[in-house]
């Protein structure tokens, strides 16, 4: 079982003495591995091995990180201290060089550190303790909005349908786009969350359901091709979803398969929510079609990423065989005789006569 | 490099003596081994374990059975050996209870043995080996049709996208819903086909990709819910899957996944034809809400079937990482200072008017 802040899957914590305690996303969701941290080696490591991910864990990571670190900087003054201090910043910014977030907090920490340079050193390393805390709890607040807002587009009893990870190992404690699913559990509203796995890499299968399950909200997994099937079911009453860049338009760019997840919430007449924070609004972005998309390693597709179990036993899977295409839907059925065009029955007698001829005598 | 019958896949054939030969499905794609089966024992096990897969395959296959085991029943009259067939195809029979096919093959062996009834044993042997050619290449005939009324659907250039496997390996050289493609490259007409990769079995990876590897047709591998994006990049200009049962109004009930597949490529404009023998057309059944959907293992999803590569090495792959959800197919994006909607600029400006404050100057 998962250590718990206060009923919520607890990421990153301050360990004793100068140490950062994680929980290891990499051993997930088969085993929950709890990391203590002591080292700027092995900070940076948590980071480049992905042990921490998700853009605003990794922001807040890098804080807790710095501020454990500052402990152990032997320096007789400010300045020395600083340079310290700045070196152990740049070097836990090249774990992951893209991370805007990483690099937005290692640089706000330096900015505490100076701003209380005239300070005892001892008050100086309290003050990023504070701020790290302070990062988080405005990660926490701002997921805790998102969700607010989220939440009051459910009602109780509803299925949800989601996408990929955005919940709160990737974040803190709430997470954005799975954030009001544990709102609504701490309210007593019920919901039931339908999971994609999110082919190639599985965030769904092996994060999303994994916190779903730890926090208690009842949770199906799907593969990502059932999710039609499962609206036209009637078991999904909204969708909801992350993202990473939003255009001026409108225009969402997210995990790969959110834009058939849309396709098909439209198809089927349900709701289709993108949740995030404004920071990914890119305002200088008119359209999606500004937006230039990432080309990953087709090992992902041709082999597995996951050689093991990758979600817990426990999940509940929905694995339906087959689903059935609506003839309004189907262009033409293709037949040893000939094409079956729309309307379908008149179009099979004409072809196959033989197998209507009892029945009209 | 699998054996080939005059350029396609050959997946049962007679061997040396009274054996059957067929290529293993069950190492595919990571080896192409082909068995070489003489005992009744042998034949069971192939259909059992589904080394032979597909249920048109599986007639086959038990046709060839039992004309390969028919040289081995030692009888001294027609009686005695007629005895020994029907308790072979008895087995055979029960080596997959639920396949209609493999149940209608045995069947018409046996009729074919009966009509021979007065003949030498020699004979009705012979007349037994010349039903199981005649069996498959009936297949292949009717593959080609419905392959040939395909093909007239599709022009030189066309990118097709396609689900599951229907192709060579489930029946007999050609295909259903993947035939086109085949017929296509004998004809030299250029066409590259997007090839789901069908989770939870991924059959799409593991079966269709290889097939048209092997065919030398122009195939990439994507993941299921990649189709929409290769759609919208203009990628795709016709969908073409298989059916495993046509209701009479035209729903077809196909591999899950299909009608999410549908649903997207009315939303681009693109046709989708379903392929498939009259054979599949129940004409008892009106619609498709009568179809029941059978649930499977979810160890399925929840554990990777397949812990080997499951595509060729050489087969491409599209990996994108992300995809763009155009902004009609979005009903609200929530933020921290509250719910969007659409118009999105004027949404955002309102909420995040510090943004656009420059501009307006």
């Amino acid at each position: 079982m998962a250590q718990q802040d206060g009923g919520h899957l607890e990421n990153i914590r301050f360990g004793q003495g100068d140490t950062v305690v994680i929980l290891d996303q990499t051993r997930l969701p088969n085993e929950t591995v709890y990391l203590t941290l002591s080292t700027a080696q092995q900070m940076y490591d948590a980071i480049a091995r992905l042990q921490v991910r998700g853009a605003p864990a990794i922001g807040i990571f890098a804080a807790y990180a710095l501020a454990a670190l500052a402990g152990g900087i032997g320096a007789a003054d400010f300045d020395g201290f600083y340079d310290g201090l700045r070196a152990l910043g740049a070097y836990l910014d090249s774990a992951r060089p893209t991370a805007a977030n990483l690099h937005r907090m290692v640089t706000r920490m330096l900015d505490t550190a100076r701003r209380h340079g005239g300070e005892p050193l001892e008050s100086v390393r309290s003050a990023l303790r504070g701020e790290a805390r302070a990062i988080r709890a405005e990660d926490i607040d701002m997921c805790r909005r998102i969700s607010e807002f989220g939440l009051g587009l459910l009602h109780d009893g509803d299925g949800v349908l989601t996408h990929c990870n955005a919940g709160p190992l990737a974040t803190s404690r709430y997470g954005t786009g799975q954030g009001p699913f544990y709102l609504a559990k701490e309210r007593g509203i019920n919901l039931h969350v339908y999971c994609d796995e999110t082919r190639p890499l599985l965030q769904g299968a092996r994060l999303t359901s994994y916190e779903l399950q730890q926090a208690g909200v009842p949770c199906t997994l799907i593969c990502d091709n059932m999710a039609s099937l499962v609206m036209k079911q009637g078991k999904v009453q909204a969708c909801m979803v992350g993202c990473d860049r939003v255009a001026l338009n409108g225009d969402a760019a997210n995990k790969i398969g959110t834009s058939g997840v849309a396709v098909l919430a439209q198809y089927y007449g349900i709701p289709f929510y993108v949740l995030g924070p404004s920071t990914t609004i890119d305002f200088a972005c008119e359209t999606g079609d500004d937006i230039v998309i990432e080309q990953r390693d087709p090992a992902e597709i041709r082999e597995m990423f996951y050689r093991e179990p990758m979600a817990l036993p426990e999940v509940d899977c929905f694995n339906p065989a087959f689903d059935v295409t609506d003839h309004t839907l189907i262009t033409g059925i293709v037949t040893e005789r000939g094409i079956c065009r729309a309307p379908y029955r008149e179009s099979f007698q004409k072809l196959f006569p033989e197998h209507f001829a009892a029945a009209e005598h």
